[in-house]
């Protein structure tokens, strides 16, 4: 008998955004297995914190290189893969022993996760369950209370990383967007939004329904620095009845 | 003292996806408000049905026409924007009496509900917290283990009701697409990803999170038959290492 394995989303930072089926897979799994940075121990484990039972088993899971290494770099690619593999692996040994592993990811585990990495090199062999989570974009229009999208709107979520032209282009083409990754990219969507006329609508949100959080408009934010975890917000809801 | 207003997002259908914070908030309510087709008790009540309390009011928000008719009509904005209005009258005179209300929106309440028409009506002027649900989307690219973007890839999310031309030319103008309220417009839908070299990849998920759900490659669905509650999901996840 192998044991089950659980994709668990845990929300963007609020442990009350947990499901009942997050928290349940969680007091179910004997292993508990997250990413984080070299040495660190992660956001998806603060925020399941008050969950853990004694004896829990964890598998910490650390990333090789950073955000910060060019992702077109050839090494970035290969070390990266190698990494997903042994992480495979690790869980592997676990559930072919038996043991039911809950794997974290913050916000929902497809939704620009990690964890589809090792969902998709173990959920042929296992049994497998993925829990979706409350989207980081979810926890953040809701806590500033901006009405995202309605009726026919179309919704873009772009990445922050992408390139200046494409991303003015794509804030032309659309009702609604979520910029996600902003982080060092801050200066760059901004020139995108006001190339696009959309800039006097964004808001952004850093570390979002967590104690740290803030949400302000973008247009009354003074400085440049933006950490990893905040996005930006563009409402559409076009003919608003 | 007046009552606090909780917009509430109830998830896709299981109701193991209730939040914890949602779970509280139905707790903490005299007031249950939730909308409904005419005659109906609606999905979100449906899905809380086990929270419950004795002596809870139930306040049901009957919408007045369906979707049925056509939304340019003149008449369609004046009836839905009076039904609004009367909606939000009927939840201040509770909130104004002190009673804390929770109004039920299935998924996320920001992300094309109905919740949002109220918020606008009444968070000014009422203490209100809007509590992020599960999407639909999250519910069912979950369950069909369907890793949706990954990296730099793009997500639009598009109405299955604007025109085949848009349509197509959006699908093919992205990496990742989620196609909201199919419904009868599942033919144009076929003919627009078929159009934009995407139907192979289609996913067809119906009452996805719900005991009746179901989900295969929308290549695989013979009829052209879908409900309300049905949505396609075109992958991405671009240079996946
Ligand atoms: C690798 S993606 C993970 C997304 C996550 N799986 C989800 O469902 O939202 C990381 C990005 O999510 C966004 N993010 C995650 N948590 C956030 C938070 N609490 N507040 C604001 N943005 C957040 C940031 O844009 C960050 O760069
Ligand atoms: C008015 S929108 C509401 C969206 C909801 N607020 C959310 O967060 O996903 C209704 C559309 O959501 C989708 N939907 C809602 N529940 C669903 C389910 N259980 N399975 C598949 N699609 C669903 C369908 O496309 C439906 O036409």
């Amino acid at each position: 008998m192998t044991g089950k394995l659980y994709g668990v989303g845990t929300g963007p930072g609020d442990p009350e955004l947990l499901t009942l089926k997050a928290v349940r897979a969680i007091g179910e799994a004997d292993v508990l297995a997250w990413f984080a940075k070299a040495g660190g121990t992660g956001n998806g484990r603060a925020i399941v914190e008050g969950l853990l039972k004694p004896g829990m088993v964890e598998l910490p899971l650390h990333y090789p290189v950073t955000v910060e290494i060019d992702k077109e770099h050839e090494d970035y690619k290969s070390r990266i893969t190698a990494f997903y593999n042994a992480s495979a692996v690790a869980v592997a040994e676990h559930l072919a022993a038996g043991h039911t592993v809950a794997i974290l990811s913050e916000g929902d585990p497809m939704f620009y996760g990690s964890y589809m990495h090792l969902h998709v090199r173990l959920a042929g062999r296992f049994s497998t369950e993925v829990i979706p989570g409350i989207t980081a974009m979810s926890g953040c229009w809701s806590l500033s209370g901006l009405p995202i999208v309605q009726g026919d709107d179309v919704l873009s979520v772009l990445p922050g990383t992408m390139g200046e032209e494409q991303l003015s282009r794509r804030l032309g083409d659309t009702e609604a967007a979520v910029i996600m990754k902003v982080g060092r990219n801050l200066p760059k969507i901004r020139r995108a939004l006001s190339n696009a006329g959309r800039l006097g609508e964004a808001v952004y949100v850093e570390r979002g329904t967590t104690p740290a959080g803030k949400s302000m408009r973008l247009s009354e934010k003074l400085d440049d620095t933006a950490p990893y975890f905040s996005l930006v917000l563009v409402p559409g809801w076009s003919g608003r009845p």
